[in-house]
Order: C-alpha cells, then sequence, then structure tokens
C-alpha cells in the first residue's frame, strides 16, 4: 500500500530533473536580481490558506517554485551578492548532502550509525591537521581532545560557555563544598570583544551569566593590557572571571583580537578562552594567513564555520576542545553521569553529550566529499581567490578620493564609506540596494555608519567586482551630486 | 578560474548517478543487515590520516561509500529497523531537501531571504489547521501566535524554559524591581513527568533552574493531584513553580500527561506549560487521535517533530507559541530591545529571535512538498498504516503466553517483554540485536527490563511484521530453552 503518488521509479525521474532545476539555476543566477522586490507578507496571498485534502500535481508543485519562491529569495550564491560574510555552495558538497538526505540516519549514539560518528571524528581530525592547530586538539593524538560539527557558531559559543562554567563551578565546589551552586554562578564574569558577535552576548543570557564587553582597540582588536586591567577590576569587586570568548575575524570588521596576549591571561587566571573564528578561520588553511592563528595554543575551545568559507554547505560548524570531558561534563554534574564520561576517554563517542540538540545529520560526509574533491591545493586557491578579490576591490575604493577605507582588508571583506556624514553614506546604500544589482549590508565602525563588501559567492569573478565597482561609483556620483550645496 | 575539478556539467551527471544511487540504496535496504557488524574505530583505518593535496578521482570517491560507510551504517529506514522512534523520510521531502541545498540561502531575518521566513509561517499556520491547533496558536489569526521550525525538540523545550524563566523574571520585577535576577532564579522550580526525555532535564542544566520529576501514575502518565500535591509543598518552601513540560508520547512507552487536568493547574498558577509530543504530535491529524491533544488550548507552546513521523526529513521539529513576544522576549531583556519586539508584532517575523542558533536552512520547502504532494489524506492514511501495524504486533504477542504486553499501544509503538525476569529480556534482545536481522531497544518500565518495538520505515509492511514476530519468537524459544532449570 502505498500513500503518496511518488514511487522509486518517479523519484528517479523528479529527482534528475531537479538536479537540473538547481544546475539551471546556479547556471544562470545573475540573471536573477540580487535582492527581491517583494513587501512583507507576499507570500501567503500566493498560496491556499491550508494543505490540499487530495495530492496535488508534482508539475503544479515545481511550477510554483519560479511563483512562488524565486520571487521572494534573497539569492547568496549570485556573483553579485556582497552581504553579510558568504554561506558555502559546492557541487561535492551538495552531492554529499543528497547522500546524507537518503541515507537519513541520525547520529545521536555510536551505536545509533557508527559511520556517522566516526567519519566526523576523522574528519575534524583532518580539518584540524590542515589548521595545523596543535595535537592537543585532536582525536587520534594519545591527548584528551577532540573536534564535534555544530549546527553554528553561536551554539559553539553557548556550548563553551555551558562547560566553562560547569568547569568553575566544580573546581570552586572541589576546594569550598559547601559553597551553592548559585551563589557561584551570580559572580560569575565572562567577556568578549565589543566588536563580537551578538550571539556571544546572547549565551550569556541563556547561561544566566554576566557578560561585559572588553573595549577594543583602533583596529578594533581586543588588547591584553585592557583585558588585564577590567580583570583587575572586577576582581577586586569579588567578581569571578571565568570566560573569554576571543574572534578572529569579527563580523564589522574582520579584525583579530590579539590572542597571543589574552591567551596567557587566561591561562594564569584559570578562565577557559573560546575562540570565535567563524568566517576566518577557513582561511588558516593557507600557510600566509596561519599566524592569524597564532596563540590558538592557550584556548580550550577553538570554532569556525566551513559552512562560510570552506565550500560545505549549510550546516556545517566546526569546533575542537582541548579536553572532551569538559565539554561533555557541561550538561551533566552528577556522580552518575560520570560513568557515561568514562566511556568517552575510550572508543566510544556519543555526540549527543557534546550538543545541544538530540539529533544529529550525518553532516561529515559533506566535508569527506569536499576535502577529497578539492583537495587541499585547491581549497586554499579558493581562499587565496577570494582574498584576491576583495584586494582588488580595495584598491579600486583607494583609488578614488572620494572614499575611505574603514578597516586594514585582512581576508574577503572591505570596508568603506564615502568621506562625509553618515547620511550620505546610508543614502548611498540606500539607493545600492534598491537598484537590486549588487547587495550590501553595513556596520558601524568607530561611531561611523559604514559600508561592507565582502566576497561571497564560489563563482565570483574578477569582471564581478569591475563591475560592482562602477554601479557603486556611479551611484556615489548621483548621491554626491543630489547634496544639498 | 576553477579550483575543483567539478563544473555545472559534471553535476548534471554526477548528481544524476546520485539520485539513482539513493533509490538503489532504499530499494534495496532489505537486503543489508539492519545492524553494522563494526568494533569502535573501524573507519580510522580505512581512510587516509589527512586530507589529500591533489583532488581525489570522484570514482574513488563513490566507491569508498561501500567499502567505508556502508558497513558502518546503522539503517534507519530499513523496514527491519524497529529502534528508539522513526525518523522520517519521503521522496517529496527529499527533492524538497535537494533544493533548500540549491538555492543554499541563511533564513535568520526576514530580508535575508523572505520566501524562506514566510513559507515558514504559512506551513506552521498550514501544519498547525490539519492538527486543529487552537487559532491563538496561528500567525494568520489575528492573535499574537505563530510557529516556527527548530532543529529538534530538545531546543523546542529548552527555548520555551527560557522564554518562561524569562517571563516570570519580568513578571515578580514588575511587582518587585528591587528584587534581583539571580535571587528570584534561584528559587525558581521546573517540572516534568518522570518519564520525560531527558532532554527536558537538561534543558534545566542549561537554564541553570532546578528541575524536578513528577511521578506519572500506573499508566506512565502524569496526573493533576500529583502534580498539585508537589506544587503545593514547593511553594510552602518557598520555592516559585514556573514551567512544567507535558509529554504527549512518551519516549519509553508513549503514554499521554493528563494534560487537561494539569493545564488549568498550570493556567491557575501563572506556570508556562509547554508541551512536548515530539512523536506522537503527527498523529493528531487523524481525527480518531486529535482528542490525546485535548488540552492544549491550556498551553503557551507545544511542539512535535514531523521529522519523526510526518515524513519530513531531518530536521524539522514544528513549535508553536501562543505570543509571539514570550519566546522573542527570552533572549533580551533590556529595553532597547522592545524596539525590535514591536516589529514582530507587524508582518516581519525574524525568526533568529526564536532559536538557540542563528542561521537556518529553508526548511519549510520540505513540508510544502510532503504536504502538496501526499495531501492529507495521504499523511492520514500513512498514519493509520503504521498504527494498524503496531496493532498487528501487539495482537501476536498477545497470542503468545510467553509474552506480556507493558503499556497501552496506542499509537506505534509496542513494548513488550517475556514473562520472567529482566536478564532473560536482557538475553534476548542482545540474542535479537546479534541476529542483525532486526534491530530494536529496551526501556525501563515500572522498574522492569523492557523490549520496545517501534513501526519506523516507511515501507514497513504487514509481511515484515510477520517476519519480525517469527524471528523474535525464534529467538526467545531459544532463549527459554537455555534457561536454567
Amino acid at each position: 500500500m502505498t500513500t503518496c503518488g511518488m514511487d522509486t521509479a518517479d523519484f528517479r525521474r523528479r529527482g534528475k530533473e531537479m538536479v537540473d532545476y538547481i544546475a539551471d539555476y546556479l547556471e544562470n543566477i545573475e540573471q536573477r536580481d540580487v535582492y527581491p522586490d517583494v513587501q512583507p507578507g507576499y507570500l501567503r496571498s500566493l498560496i491556499p490558506n491550508k494543505a490540499p485534502e487530495e495530492p496535488d500535481a508534482y508539475e503544479d508543485v515545481i511550477r510554483d517554485i519560479e511563483r512562488v519562491i524565486m520571487p521572494g529569495v534573497t539569492h547568496w550564491h549570485s556573483p553579485y551578492f556582497y552581504a553579510y560574510f558568504p554561506t558555502a555552495s559546492s557541487y561535492p558538497s551538495m552531492l554529499a548532502d543528497m547522500l546524507c538526505t537518503g541515507i537519513g540516519c541520525i547520529g545521536f549514539s555510536w551505536a545509533a550509525s557508527p559511520a556517522c560518528t566516526e567519519l566526523e571524528t576523522v574528519m575534524l581530525d583532518w580539518l584540524g591537521k590542515m589548521l595545523h592547530l596543535p595535537d592537543d586538539f585532536l582525536a587520534e593524538a594519545t591527548g584528551q581532545g577532540g573536534g564535534v560539527i555544530q549546527s553554528t557558531a553561536s551554539e559553539a559559543t553557548l556550548v563553551a560557555l555551558l562547560a566553562a562554567r560547569s568547569r568553575i563551578v566544580r573546581k570552586i565546589q572541589e576546594d569550598d563544598p559547601d559553597r551553592q551552586e548559585l551563589d557561584i554562578i551570580s559572580r560569575l564574569v565572562a567577556y568578549s570583544s565589543d566588536q563580537a558577535h551578538s550571539s556571544v552576548e546572547r549565551a550569556g543570557l541563556i547561561a544566566g551569566v554576566r557578560m561585559k564587553k572588553v573595549p577594543a582597540d583602533k583596529t578594533f582588536a581586543v588588547r591584553g593590557e585592557t583585558f588585564s586591567a577590567m580583570l583587575k577590576e572586577d576582581k577586586e569587586a569579588g567578581l569571578i572571571p571565568f570566560y573569554f570568548c576571543a574572534t578572529l575575524g569579527t563580523t564589522p570588521s574582520c579584525a583579530f583580537d590579539c590572542i597571543t596576549e589574552l591567551g596567557p591571561i587566561c591561562n594564569a587566571e584559570n578562565m577557559w578562552m573560546h575562540i570565535d573564528a567563524a568566517y576566518a578561520g577557513s582561511a588558516f588553511i593557507c600557510p600566509e594567513f596561519r599566524p592569524l592563528l597564532n596563540g590558538v595554543e592557550f584556548a580550550d575551545s577553538f570554532n569556525f564555520n566551513p559552512h562560510k568559507w570552506l565550500l560545505v554547505n549549510f550546516d556545517c560548524s566546526a569546533m575542537w576542545v582541548k579536553k572532551r570531558a569538559d565539554i561533555i561534563g557541561a550538561f551533566k554534574m552528577d556522580p552518575l553521569y560520570l560513568k557515561h564520561d568514562h566511556q568517552e576517554s575510550g572508543l566510544v563517542t556519543d555526540y549527543r553529550h557534546w550538543q545541544i540538540p538530540l539529533g544529529r545529520r550525518f553532516r561529515s560526509l559533506k566535508m569527506w566529499f569536499v576535502f577529497r574533491l578539492y583537495g587541499l591545493k585547491g581549497l586554499q586557491a579558493y581562499i587565496r581567490k577570494h582574498v584576491g578579490l576583495a584586494k582588488e576591490f580595495e584598491r579600486r575604493v583607494r583609488e578614488d578620493q572620494r572614499f575611505e577605507i574603514s578597516a586594514d582588508v585582512v581576508l574577503g571583506l572591505v570596508c568603506f564609506r564615502l568621506k562625509g556624514s553618515d547620511e550620505t553614506n546610508k543614502t548611498l546604500l540606500k539607493r545600492i540596494n534598491e537598484a537590486r544589482k549588487i547587495h550590501l549590508v553595513p556596520c558601524q565602525l568607530a561611531g561611523s555608519f559604514v559600508l561592507r563588501f565582502a566576497i561571497c559567492a564560489r563563482t565570483t569573478e574578477s569582471r564581478h567586482i569591475q563591475e560592482a565597482w562602477s554601479h557603486i561609483s556611479e551611484i556615489a556620483s548621483k548621491v554626491l551630486q543630489d547634496l544639498p550645496n
């Protein structure tokens, strides 16, 4: 008995049509407006207000992709998309994702699908070696570390924070068994840069701990001296500093906290240092960018998103910890649990203890396909190409006396603005986005309104950068013309 | 310049081959052992210990699926898989998932891809109507509710708990502005059934609040009287009850907490009632099972997993709230944030405020394809078929005097055991799983070791149930024979 018109033979046919639809979409994506021209609520009126009783025809569903969905899509993989940070997309990753869906196993424990757990552990080792992470972070080493795929960097930040909270509570109670957990928690204080992503502050709210922002310097990086001074003050006020989330590649300007200074301070203070390199991390596979990661040896945990810049489709956020027991212990603190903890030191890994959700997809297949079908050299070439395109855009901006560069261009992000008022720059951005040819988003840097130009799509080439710059330059001319004298 | 050997033409070819591989896999899945015969650590030795410098040949990668991956896969979609609860898989969902990956947008805000947000809102309305949820929970209504896709039920439980924590703190501080947040939190107490999933207790650990287990009755359901007595005692001890997570369809035995009794209590006490119907929720689309959801009108939030039993591939956990502002307010409590909150009452939804992670896939496409290509009647037929198969298995067990049924069979789960010792039943389960023909997991019910038989695969038919029962029955005979007299 079948309850749906679609059998395996139909799937073979429709699946192949879908492959062609996706190939056509990506091949011709430049011809679509990168940013959609719809008003909030546009979609509801285009489709029925309830599910059909009887199945719809497949042809109708497919027709509705262009009628209902595409008009409302922001095309992240268009070479004219320069907003936010990239989200990765590659053919090897898409193929692996199909396989992942086809197998459809849930990997919450080793037994639930051993291959799902084991490939993940080994892929995180492969990737860790590409980054030249210290051996402490690898599972194959004799140490106590290892890696895991989280869904997003926000979750990695939270998991690290919960692990740190649990570790400090345990440590204080070891010395002072009568001290109440909530009393300890009420004195805890976590830190991040004032340039850090809002998800770091959000992690603090979720975990119910005080979160303070350390002021960054003129290059938007946190320095050791500022941090030390804050710690001293907070300790004198009776607080317990326990966690620092360093950012390598901040969202506004891709700035790098000075972890070679901050790491030793965290270590000396017995604080957990987590490194969030969500965007920038992918670049560390290139020897010339690896020095940006120097200081990782001081960290307790490190995270970046291959799903941003390493050609692995969302979601795939790679996280490593130096001590597996720390992260597993974050969610359980009672003695009973230690039995499971013990298992973890052996060969069996139950990744459900490493993350917030219970269920998990077989995401390491995507890493496996991408790493093998690009090879390390292919991945490095991809990173270098993007950085080269950013430098090319930067040169254009610098050549135009009307503009200024607002932050060092280290990787694939260029922060720039018209010399002049925020108002003028807001008008510029508004007109750029309204034209829908390219798409950018702004940021705030040192109190000024700044435009962010991030190299995003896999298929962005020099000609797109030239086009984008001509387009921006033209709109800027009009904006400046329209200014009251 | 391309950095990978695979261009769009290659993707067309390899994508179609992958469609066939997946179709072949699912068509012939019965011929594979459902549970893998590998030892922990099996995979590492089968592949290199680092990524290749140069790209591997595609043929080698594909060959390795059978060589490296498949030997370690637990085949969740085999009709011989009866472990845990089902994870959904259907061809319409797989096609939609391919499209989701192809579009590859990230839907953290409306603007990041309006179609992604808007289709989700409407699909949650469609699904809410299939379940006959009160209008309060729908976004299209004039009320303040709406739905969102979470990754897993664990995350929905946590999000609801955080929303409840934030709501109670706000409420108490309104009356008593000097009262410290941590003082309030130190007195909070949340509740769930002692049959509830471990992720509920875990949510309490993450949120840093006390979590108590309410003893279930003989049918494994929490009743109002027990709950009231606990609340009274806790309030007398100075605690502040604020959250109850009711379970409809518990993991051990698919029992149903009595929400028509518990709901009014929660409402009277100003407690947040969250309903976790992760597995059972899908059944409520059938009128004959909808009464199991009676009492949902008292809830603040409701969640179930279409990715379990409604043919939508993982991940897709549907969550509704009566007041959008409650859930959004969970992560921000400062006045500045209220400005954003205000936006939420309008047409623009930014789903990043509804969830733990920041990024999100275009998952509503899967719901859209499945709902349209099955139609409500097709989905209902699917649920009824599974329940029918469970009843068929139950009859077999009841006909065999050596066995007993351990809990009411309401939906697709049968809990059963050999009359006799736990030891005998443990041996039975061990031998069943070692034979690798079918796969089951156990549970603990009323202090006894019990076997769980859950109808899982889409393609399970009566003949598989008959085979499974013959197989179990045969092994049982041997186990009983081997018992010392």
